[in-house]
């Protein structure tokens, strides 16, 4: 290591002590790199890759990043693939295996298996088939991140009562995180907290139309719960689940 | 009545066609005074007077107001009067008898009785302390319009066992139309209007504080829902109120 | 039925206090199905189905999720139908009874005839060309949900003069509720509610441009009426006719 | 003037041809008080002086600047004036005559008698008493400014009736510009200006609350109007005034 | 007239006063068809007629509209209208005359000559490129009803020096009102207000991006003017020149 | 408790099948008082009462509500307490033990103690003074639930070199949760979340000024950011130190 | 000149004195040319031509634009451009010479060479390829702006450890300017300028999605930055490479 | 100096080379010390202290704060002080000097001479009275962080000619960087920007009512700017003098 060097130097008087000053000083500000390899095993050992937004960006862009990263992690997640990217991941996966799943709209690449047990236990539950595909990227992301990840997809406010039986099997399950998904009004959440012990992480979904449409009357209802929740943006299904999976592995 | 003596001078030769006609012409595209008598009889009627707002008005000025319509109409109604406005009134209401409705802020001034039997029944819900204000305010300007106006205030979606007892026992009283209030969240209506077959009238409260406070989260989530129900401005407990006592006389 | 099995069980001591108890503590969280099928007797009973949104959906989702309603309630009624979605039910309607409603963008499918006797009168008021497909998607659900629903369509703020007879003819035929719409300054619902007794539902629709442009300054002027109204979202032409419909019901 | 005596200095040789030149230059350029000039000329000639919101600033502050704007331009005028800067303007008016308008909050300065004809006409209309304040503020700002300023206090959509025998007398009496103030849903200025063949000023007035409350619902409605008609800012009766008095003098 | 002879159905003792009565009371609501006359006849003497919005709407919808308007009125005047309203209406304008104003986008069907001395003068001003559209449609409207309309778009905030000239210019030909456009930061109305005496109309156009961009910033600053003028809605040059026209005519 | 009693009578024939049929259908659809019960008892397992804020609440109705619910579970917490509350909780607290948390203006009032022990381990992380109060708000929340909750109150981003020391100490103590509060621009929740495998919960704190002022630009910040975090509402500490507690339990 | 003339005229007697002061008030409000000339040269000295915005412009439109300003300066720069106008651009460049930025999406027409000497230092830092886009607008305006411009796109919030290095090496080259984008939660140029000496412009990209999406919490998030920061709107390259140029130039 | 007393006693042998080590590990990775005391130099060396400030803070806290930072720094500068934090600071000052700005309400503790000499030059513009007092905090920022500051308060867009003589003198003196500071309509910055070379820091003051009140117009309208300028925050004086102030020394 250099530090060694450098005193050595001193010491044989090669070196001034200012000199020896200004070279710590720059290992200061430069050298951090210890800390970067740090938190690179740090993404390995957790998996929790940053996803890649495939909404927006041009198919041939996306595959390279997606390529890109997996070649550095073993894995790739790509969120909101559009059609169009899913179809060119599939003719140009080349050397990747590639998983899709379908209503999550997630894709994932990889250079090697990701064998890890299920270790913790999460639920996602929705209202109806308008916030589906947000709840499956967050159930997707949890499972993709190492969580055993239960659903329900067919509970709603207007029909309190399908909203019970699933709480109650969630319970006997001892699932650890919920994520409870809702647009238009965002009701759910604030409801099922009002009700388990489980933490819930309310999930506004970018649908409704006029005031307070795209989701954000759901996202406002959820931040003035009177029940505890926390909330992350609209339609940040990726972040729900990743940050669910983090509950279970505290 | 002016058009009967009009009519009668006519018969008797009194005045002549033209005088007739000009005086009725004067009625029509003038004064339109015929149109505000027609208008003065509909109020007297349903007895929907304006609500004079007192909060913002200096005391005396309010009171002023109160009486002035008060002997134009037989009865005022003063709405989020204030305590100064309050002890004013209590000090300066002359000829005039007062009621007064505490929590609800509502001060009447009335010259003659109003013995208006119980026409309709609607009923008031709201979650907690902090909107019993506002919900009272509702629930008087209703009784006030000639309804039996019953309550519950006790009930809250946190607690939504507490909800089903309330609305069936509304159920059973045949009430015709339910103003549920609440703030923060205001999941509370959604919940109610996906229950009841009663026409819901959402009155979100200006509680809440950070992002959607002050009764706009309240407000988006109620115009979001996926039940039907149809909303007042926030705050607006005297047209909740009124609106309910409109719907029972359809 | 169980309960009976449970305490006969208990007398026998086929099993203990403590079992009975557990048992019936079940029931209570999960066996509230006897409220779920109270729910579904509500909705044959007054034919309030939810609506299917068409607009955003995938025509073959849509069909589909249109069917199943159609299976489960004989009836299945879908707003803002686009044209891709109504072409395809044309064609795929199968054994379903198939009504639409040009203007109103609504389609029914149906199973069984719904010969509903019109049990109560609505009436629809709107100011010109830009409102209509709104103000029908509220006139034709309200008849869908057993109304007669009459409608005045050439009606605005500018020339107020064609509002009087509407309001008149509105009176004679004792119309129960009003839906009054309005996009751009909103005006007219607030003018109609300040002349006629009938209660006046406000249905702002997304016209108009720039600042408070689709609908945002109609919903703010109607929440701010110093006329007796209440308010549906912006283009929630569903509910308001909905709504229409309980009111005249009540 | 400067440039008399420069084009004498000149004819006489006192100055060279450079210096002459040198000195326009310096006009134009530098100090471009020639054109200074011309902009004060401006401003006595249609007695159209900046006015000095008085609210917010602190007495001594605000009666210093109203003294030395009355020095430069024989008359100032303030507006939103406090109780406490009415009291001390009454204390410490010195040498300047003072013109107080209660209900408007308008203070005037003045040096020497403003004997102005009464040039144009205006109209103000408002609704009741909420908007009396900033009516007032427009009315009196455009009497200051040399036009004979009608008022008509007590219309309102509610009882449309009232308005019609108003805008027929304004007609008759040829007022070239109309004020109509209005809070809460704005609906009265697109009323008038679909009546009323009158150019129509809509002033925005900071009532209401709840959504779109202060002013926002009206503002926004009435920049939505299809009736022709232009706006000001909320609450700015001095700009609308000021803008009254400009039409009638085109 | 009706009145006539009701009264003297009355007189002989045909009809019973009751009956004189009610026919009255139907005069009051029903026929206010004397005032409706009273409008169509301010319509046709001023040309004001409403502007058809052509954008959003199916190009026969708004061909059919015009024909009808210019059936009733002798013309009528589209706005915003699309490239595919502009061929439709070419190909089946029928016996109807076009006129088509290609940078305003303003198209005009009539059945007769509209022969209009030019009344007034009013200008029009903008910065650029981007605000040309817009400032068109201001324009174009003033010439449609009976102006002489100026126009000078090459000035800008940036270039100061470009502004002084038109605005003398405009000063010697005595216009009596004055357009300015201005997107992204509106700075130009403000300015100008502040040279001229001439009464100036902020029209906001809806460039810019970003924070404040569709015209928002622009809106707002020429709400907050220290300068004396009014605001129309962002985009709205028919108002715009609509409003111009009017001033000239006072 | 009355269920057994029940099952005691009916074994020893006291009451009949039918009797005991009928009192638990009451129990289970009319009363739901036995889900109200174990409602209850999960609140007492859990320790999490709603909290009451003070806030906004005259004093008198404040500490009434603290002493009921104190009652009702034992202790009651009361959050923004201001100091008059204060002041009068501590003469009039009657038989209830008061604890007081200055700087986190918690009260807690206790009928018996609640010895609990010390279960979960959570962290609050800060910028500086301005945050102090919520983020205690938090920390005494969690450590209320029966957390462990640590605090370090001098890390800001500005200062980037303070944080990690924190966040080693924090993992090597086996943190569970962590809590970072910020104001302003509300960077810091998104770069620890960058750093630490901790899950994060974003408190968004109502400091700043001027656009994005009051916790705004902090709680969209938040939202936005690209490290997994979640977040609740501003100035919610209450929330957060719950949420916390919670996800220690998991 | 005309001065010249002018004065020459007036001592020979050929003008009155009168009309010589008539001449100089018109140079005065009139001409101005000698500003306008000045204006001219200072922007020939600088180089800092306006941008002529092409997304949203005909591509005939944009290239006209873009060739009458090459005429008059030169050179003439276009900013997002889209495809289509680059195609065009280079079939239809003619004379001029065309320097394409493809990341930068910016285009040079010039019709002669601009031989600037690298005369200041500037850098430009954003944290990942959605920034990159705006990024290199604001990069490569700087350099045609005669800027040596430096570039770090790799670093981000939730790396911090990338981005001293890069602080250390720009300040060893002196850079005089630092341009950091960043979207989402725009946490990046708050990090940055704690950090560095060197004067920071803080660029908002409009990425991000749902509350606070497309730049608008990347905005406030700056706004509110502790550190000491500038700002300009949302994807605001070409204002941000600019500034950092005239800042070079100080 | 800890590493210079660390070197020495290495040198002397007193402790070892795996001592020196160890301890300048601590210093990198664990406390990160050195960072700091580079931190510390940097701040000593451009005199850019934290701005303390006083509005919102309890005067004894604020005071508490304000001596910390003095003696850490031997300089604390508080900005927006009240009047009681003044007062107070003048009774309590203890050893400290205290310098007051009077108009930026800014004070200054110090412990020891700040004998800087004026480095760079800045310029201050702003409209008139209500911008001054955070024109002044800007300009004294500025000022002692040792530029000299140049300040001109009476330009206004209004009168524009009062503007080109500043500029102009502006220009002669070499000012760097000129901050505009502007209220309501937010024009005087675009304006500027599009005159001079300097580079301009638009400073939006909250003053102005109604729609974009507040600054909300001033700083959309800065962002908006076709000139080249950089934003601030509403009010954010500080942060202005001090980016101005970092210009002058790049």
């Amino acid at each position: 290591m250099d530090i060694d060097k450098l005193l050595d130097q001193y010491k044989n008087k090669e070196i001034s002590k200012k000199q020896v000053k200004e070279r710590i000083a720059l290992l200061q500000l430069e050298e951090l790199e210890g800390q970067a390899r740090i938190d690179t095993m740090r993404e390995d050992r957790i998996g929790l890759p940053e996803a890649i937004l495939g909404d927006g960006k041009e198919p041939e862009v996306f595959i390279e990043i997606m390529k890109k990263m997996a070649d550095k992690k073993g894995r790739s997640i790509g969120t909101r693939v559009t059609k169009k990217q899913k179809q060119l991941l599939k003719q140009k996966k080349g050397k990747y295996e590639l998983e899709w799943y379908e209503k999550a709209r997630i894709a994932v690449l990889k250079t090697r298996k990701h064998q890890k047990p299920k270790e913790g236990k999460i639920g996602v539950i929705c209202a109806g088939t308008a916030d589906i595909q947000v709840a499956e990227e967050a159930r997707v992301t949890a499972e993709l991140l190492g969580c055993e990840a239960h659903k329900a997809y067919d509970v709603g406010v207007a029909g309190i009562h399908r909203l019970l039986p699933v709480l109650k099997k969630y319970s006997e399950k001892n699932i650890q995180a919920l994520i409870v998904a809702a647009g238009r009004d965002g009701s759910l959440p604030p409801v099922v907290a009002g009700i388990t012990d489980i933490p819930v992480i309310g999930l506004p979904v970018s649908t409704g139309y006029g005031a307070g449409g795209n989701g954000e009357a759901a996202l406002l209802s959820m931040l003035q719960s009177c029940s505890i929740l926390t909330v992350v943006n609209i339609d940040a299904g990726f972040t729900a689940g990743a940050m669910a999976a983090k509950i279970t592995k505290t």
